[in-house]
């Protein structure tokens, strides 16, 4: 299945920030949607890193409340890995693990039209491997009564 | 499975911290070890909570800078939900889903010797599902040939 087709599924609404916004705003706005990372995108859309609760946790670890000075863009993961709405699903989770992350924006002409999560990946495969047993189960049961 | 078999297999060390511990220092642990939460043990070993990233983040975004003068106890989740070596690796799947939660400590004599965490229980599901669809498509191909 194609990221867009499963993303349109789920009615995605896509919650970015901009690299200039305060570390502070950016949290509070993460918190609010209940996720835990969003994209970063400069004035024409164009997306230039990503923001994460993980982002934050390391930099409050190795500064403490300074962080609350900085900007998104000083903690952002800029070597930001993308897909398209074309990426299969399957694709997209081989590239999770090989590049060990837990997000990956969708571009679509140069904007980001939504965020796919670890947690919709493995939902996905769980949901495709259940499937997949029952139909095995039922051709174990059909080749045995043939 | 029981939790206990599983973690065995994962040689988990178990890190904890106190109560009395100021927010930085619980936070620098999390990171240093590279977990989301662990469990908050009292002076005798008992289990009072657990703190979390997420704890960090949800105060972080309310108070800011000031939740560096707090200490685990002002933050961590209090209403701890447990298992033991015995619970099996589906039960502690299903607390987790019912509860909405993502670690589980497991408990054993009044003591925490194991932090199960959602990761684990995706993770043996999904291997569990392998698993089947492979016997079941042996057994596809064995009824195809008799």
């Amino acid at each position: 299945m194609e990221i867009g087709k499963y993303l349109g599924y789920q009615r995605q609404v896509v919650v970015t920030c901009g690299p200039d916004e305060s570390v502070d705003a950016a949290v509070l706005r993460l918190t609010r949607h209940n996720i835990g990372a969003m994209p970063v995108c400069d004035a024409r859309g164009a997306v230039v890193g990503v923001f994460s609760e993980r982002d934050l946790i390391r930099a409050y670890a190795s500064e403490g409340a300074n962080v609350s000075s900085r900007f998104v863009s000083d903690l952002m993961t800029r070597a930001v890995v993308t897909c398209t709405p074309d990426t299969t699903m399957s694709e997209a989770e081989k590239k999770m693990h090989e590049k060990r992350i837990r997000h990956l924006p969708v571009i679509e002409e140069g904007r980001v039209v939504g965020m796919l999560s670890i947690r919709d990946v493995v939902a996905w495969r769980l949901s495709l491997q259940r499937d997949e047993i029952l139909v095995l189960r039922d051709a174990v049961i059909a080749a045995r009564h043939s």
